[in-house]
């Protein structure tokens, strides 16, 4: 992970570092727990799992490459978001489900759609398309699948259920409401104002990461173990 | 994976970024859901798991290789293919064999002739043979392949079974029929008319992967899982 | 781990190296022994076995670094704190919590405690405020933790029961009163009095982190087994 | 596993290539099939698949070799032999075992007989002594270990037993005696008329282990399977 | 494992090399009997296999090391050893503990015993103090060891138990009491006479750990077999 030794004043090693040892330690936590778990609640652990494996196999190679060549790009973290943020999403999807009925359509159009997200930003950064053009897009199809969430079939089928799905669900909501805004506000300054890619805010990516991937597995994981414990 | 920082722009490397940790997850995903599954389905969920693992495989050492050199040839890819599609088609046999009884020869037949497909190109790609020889020959073991899934003893397993399983084959045989016939065409626009392995093809191949590996081996899970859950 | 061949005399090689082997292996019985443990029991000892995998990984890029180099510096160590003391500190909070009822609020202070107390030292070592400041903010946090288990519900809820559990209880909090009691004293010496990051003081931190971490994990793996064999 | 992108030209890369990921692949196999063959065929399967993990590891390292050196000894394939093959010739004494009592003697002869016949081509290979006397000491073993599977006791379990078990033995010990003959007889060619280890010679040793391994695994796996499926 | 292709001839490469995959195998299949042996049997079987996991990985950087720089020290064993011995005395140590009661106090006092017989070698091979001290002190521990195994409370337990235990403790002891005593040999010629860590030194060396570690696992895993095939 660190092939040099750095000083904790480098902030994007420490980062990058924490994040990698975190995710993993998260993931393996995610797993365990996976054949503890009852049988309804397996496919959204096993999801957010795997959301927190792909991530730290991303910033596994991330810390690599940055203490080898001491620069990061948006590159590699497009390789990670194509695949945890669809995942992610379809963790929740299957989360609400064990609440009550919902119907297969929204899965599609929500995994779809946080692929759409991610591509729009890809390709603006990527400057195939307009940076601009890619940040609203991305934004769109955000603020679509939030609308889902708050106002689509998930949200009918968790209202009516258990306190504490009810409760998971409404943190998860929050937090990719919150925690995901980072995300083209951050591209925003990145690309569009051109800030470039720098040490700064490569770390609030880091910790945008952190908060988005980390706590939302745990609380799937946590509210699942409350049926066992 | 990532030895240096690429820009979203270089899509070689995002693409096979992606595609190392896509097939990964989804592996991952087939691992875990072989604990579930009841036990007539192991072995096609197996097989697809073991399909996707050894082309996560490949693409890791894929994207090392072009982040270090920024170039690929189709060697490394017919390492992968020589596994990975013979995996495949013994995963669809026994996909069909659970909806009813079908002849091992079938077995045998299919997998030979997909082991043949990817030696016919290999060769021709090797220079061992014409190329276009290998590409015809190739493309009629490939076609020999699907005359057994839309003629054969598997077909006729399917249909008489129930919608998921019936629904599934179907896919999975319309993915094999429109997405591996994407590997030829590229191979001959590769090798036959010399366009060389460019960065658009590799691109290509690697979408192309995408769809064969990944979607097919989610169907035979989903399937699967249909009757867990 | 080791890519030169080091003498029985370079004493951080060889400590870093016993570190990697013997936090994997201790890590590798605690998740082997996960699958034994009564189900009420799973949860400490998969944390414990989590901090062991976390603080592994941490060990073996730390000898990897330190061959190639021959330096090593605190940045990495912080990497491997963040992670590993909150979930040490969780997992006793979990073994507290097997002997009787403790409030979930407990849980959540001495956790952010834990994270606040490296911190707070990370910050100082960084040099983004005061070394000394840092040194006592982690001082305040880590004996608040403290605090927490020696008159807090947790050692209410221990006090009450079964022997095995009491008797492990009283020994984790000596290990964590003397054993953590080190790393504030190095980091004084090392940053505050300006010693630097010495050969004799990374064998000391390494030595710390061996009493911390593998004997509190050895003595919730113990504890957890009694019940069983 | 290939650093350098070589093309489908390459016989050699291609042929350690796909030997990597079809040991691994079959190896993945024969443990996950290790969870659902019954209690007694556990043993033979579980040596197998030791056995294929063992030369996929092997192959690993030789590609990665290969392609950095672009040269091969026989010291490497020695390191293999002297695991795969003693491994494979007891999975086999298990599986005969399964069909009737075999005196645990014989386990004793053939493994041993099996490592002596490796160490007879790897000292002769190595010049400690006559490579001549090495290739005709090896084929004494084998042919020892040939008359315990053709005359022994093994033959005389697996004669009275069921018909999936005898036609798997027919099938292994045939491999056994085909396969078997091409080490010595490449490894005279290469050592003692010394035409030194080509690429043809290479390709043809990668083949042979393909034929020995891979099919006499997936034999013990199908065998052990045809009792639950 | 190995970067570069070495001769047969080369004996120290070839040693480690069989060492790392054999002891990875056996590991590999210590693991897998895990699931299989009876619940009383697991401690023993796992502390064996973590043993050679240890060894395993100790190998697998030898290698390398050996590979890239053509030269090895005593270092990096003692990392392997300071692990692997305490593992192995206790693993003996719940051996006999299924035969019979024996009380906790022989656990403590023969894994200290093994820590510091490894401990004085290692302070005598790095000149921290004399060597000849060294050899003497670690064949003091290791007499002390062997004299608990003959007439401790061990052997009572044992002498009273079922055959099998009987058999793999008696062929248990016999080897860590030959085998273990070509260490402090080994020891005394390369340190205190200073023939210095020569080839044919460090495959003995090799050799020794061979018989030592896989051997005895193999016992102990198959004495637990034994109740359940």
């Amino acid at each position: 992970m660190f092939g040099t030794a750095f000083p904790s004043s480098d902030l994007v090693s420490s980062s990058f570092g924490v994040a990698t040892i975190a995710t993993l330690t998260t993931a393996l936590l995610a797993l365990i727990g996976l054949s503890w778990v009852s049988e309804r609640w397996r496919l959204p652990v096993a999801l957010s799992g795997a959301a927190l494996l792909a991530s730290a196999f991303f910033y596994f190679e991330a810390s690599q490459t940055w203490l080898a060549t001491q620069q990061m790009t948006a590159g590699p973290r497009y390789v990670g978001w194509f695949v945890v943020q669809p995942l992610q999403v379809a963790s929740v999807f299957f989360f609400a489900r064990i609440a009550g009925p919902v119907p297969v359509g929204v899965f599609w159009r929500i995994t779809v759609g946080a692929i759409l997200m991610v591509l729009s930003r890809f390709l603006g950064d990527g400057g195939i398309f307009n940076p601009t053009l890619g940040v609203l897009l991305s934004m769109a199809f955000w603020l679509y699948i939030l609308g889902e969430m708050y106002f689509g079939a998930m949200n009918d089928a968790v209202r009516k259920s258990s306190g504490p799905i009810r409760l998971g669900y409404f943190w998860i909501r929050l937090i990719m409401t919150i925690g995901w805004a980072i995300l083209p506000i951050l591209h925003f300054v990145d690309v569009v104002i051109g800030a470039g890619h720098q040490r700064g805010i490569i770390v609030l990516y880091t910790l945008a990461d952190f908060v988005n991937l980390i706590t939302v597995s745990m609380i799937v994981l946590a509210v699942a173990g409350k049926e066992r414990f």
